[in-house]
């Protein structure tokens, strides 16, 4: 690696989950990403685990006293906690600081965050598409982000400048960068990511709601256990997800999310209405769909 | 592998495509499943393949006299072409040979194929649990079936020692066996497989026709495939396996799939309901439930 000037001199995580701990752990792995990387988080046990995995520079459990003197202040917490954490940071905030973040909803960032920060800060609002099912901060690892895109959401009047310096930093940490309209974000996101992770939860919920029935139940939990190989276990990994993170996800992506929903079930309800009559042409033509997509993540090398 | 005797001494494989074409080749790589293998497919071009990769002993076009003289007949062709199949062999059937099937459904197996058996033939359903999302006759492997389930579905009146040579076929080929009440079968069957496929084809389907919105679409093709893997490409793995064959199983177990679908779609629409007047309690339950599911699979060792 050539050595080149950090891209931020003090970087400033809020939350040290996956996320927040897989980038800590990626900016101390390169030198060129943060000079100094903070760390707070509101839960005492998990800067504890931070202490003990020394991926921060500094811990500093009090968020305002976390972000003064930083020139990158990034949100790494569940994104229905994002108007609490801006205003609680927002008078500590230095001028002409970035603000930005990790969150996968868009809009309710913007809505929740923009107004509360102070005018002399940059607000870059982003979208790293990178995760596993795990969770906290021994979840996270330094190649979270390698080959995956970061999505960047600025508005009209964002500074340019502002913008390519996030755009700078999620290239160096590994990842693609795209520009993208917050409101086309979470439309796309509801589809490919946000109505995917509904419905593995709730058909492990139809299973595990099954398998209590007892006596006579249509199948029990060893059997959905021992027999999920045959299908349902390829829902299990997304469905292993943090609660907190996807509840917020579902709640500020609402509309998105429903209309994805309401598309998805009107297509079952088609499907079983050709199984309950026996429409065979129709459901072959619907399950060849599923063919010609994933041959196109086979070529766009995406499977 | 110590020396040991054949299971049969002719097994004739009624469909060369994924599983027949495993059943074949792991037949011929040990010794001791079958002495000879014939293969039949009503597909020239199967047959073709057939000869080309090799694996069977005897490739014999016409179904009838494919079936003379063998111990034991496999049907591992689409579940909806059985009754065609059993009429058309019925006749060259040997006494007291045994018809067995490698089908997802066993509820309109027995109901298709057990009448037009002659009396004096032993038919023992079977269902190995195995299969990837190719097909065809290049797409099969010897080791498919090792380690992973075979469920057998015998009736009142099936010999034991049929049923018996069976389990021993099975185990041989590195399957676990179990015995199962073919009602009981199905229903499992739905909720774990043939459920988890129809909504994997359906979501493709849906994120396949958003795609094709054209200008102002929620996702564009290109976006559905680039950011495939927030979510959707878990489910597009399942989604590209055959359509003829997953069409005939929605078609024959059609009752248990309507039942799970419908207390899928319930579920899916409490979620919908809770997102829409901000039920955080409720996501966050149901929610967890995946989970533990995911849980209980990495302690059973099936994740």
């Amino acid at each position: 690696m050539p050595e080149r000037d950090p891209v931020f001199r003090r970087l400033t995580l809020i939350g040290a989950g996956l996320l927040g701990s897989s980038v800590a752990r990626v900016a101390r792995e390169r030198r060129d990403l943060a000079a100094e990387v903070v760390v707070t988080d509101r839960s005492v046990a998990v800067l504890d685990r931070v202490a003990a995995l020394g991926f921060a520079d500094q811990i500093e459990p009090d968020a305002g006293r976390a972000v003064a003197g930083a020139d990158c202040v990034m949100l790494c917490a569940p994104v229905g906690a994002y108007a609490a954490i801006a205003a609680a940071i927002a008078p500590h905030l230095a001028p002409g600081a970035i603000v930005t973040d990790v969150g996968s909803t868009k809009v309710s960032v913007i809505r929740d965050v923009g107004p509360l920060l102070p005018p002399d800060v940059h607000f870059v609002p982003a979208h790293p598409l990178a995760g596993t099912e795990y969770s906290g901060p021994d979840a996270g690892f330094s190649t979270l982000f390698e080959g995956r895109w970061c999505l960047l959401t600025p508005q009209d009047g964002t500074s340019a400048v502002a913008t390519e310096r996030m755009a700078d930093f999620w290239r160096r940490a590994g990842s693609m960068v795209e520009a993208m309209d917050p409101v086309h974000h979470d439309r796309v996101m509801a589809m490919v990511s946000h109505l995917p992770h509904l419905i593995a939860f709730t058909i492990c919920g139809t299973a595990d709601d099954l398998a209590t029935e007892g006596e006579g139940a249509a199948a029990t939990r060893p059997e959905v256990l021992k027999f999920a190989a045959s299908g349902f276990r390829d829902f299990t990994r997304i469905a292993a997800s943090d609660p907190v993170m996807w509840r917020d996800v579902f709640l500020n992506n609402r509309e998105a999310l429903l209309e994805m929903l309401a598309r998805f079930t009107e297509d079952a309800q088609a499907m079983a209405r050709a199984v309950r009559w026996g429409d065979a042409s129709y459901i072959e033509d619907r399950i060849g769909r599923g063919r010609k997509i994933r041959q196109g993540l086979i070529e766009a090398k995406q499977a």
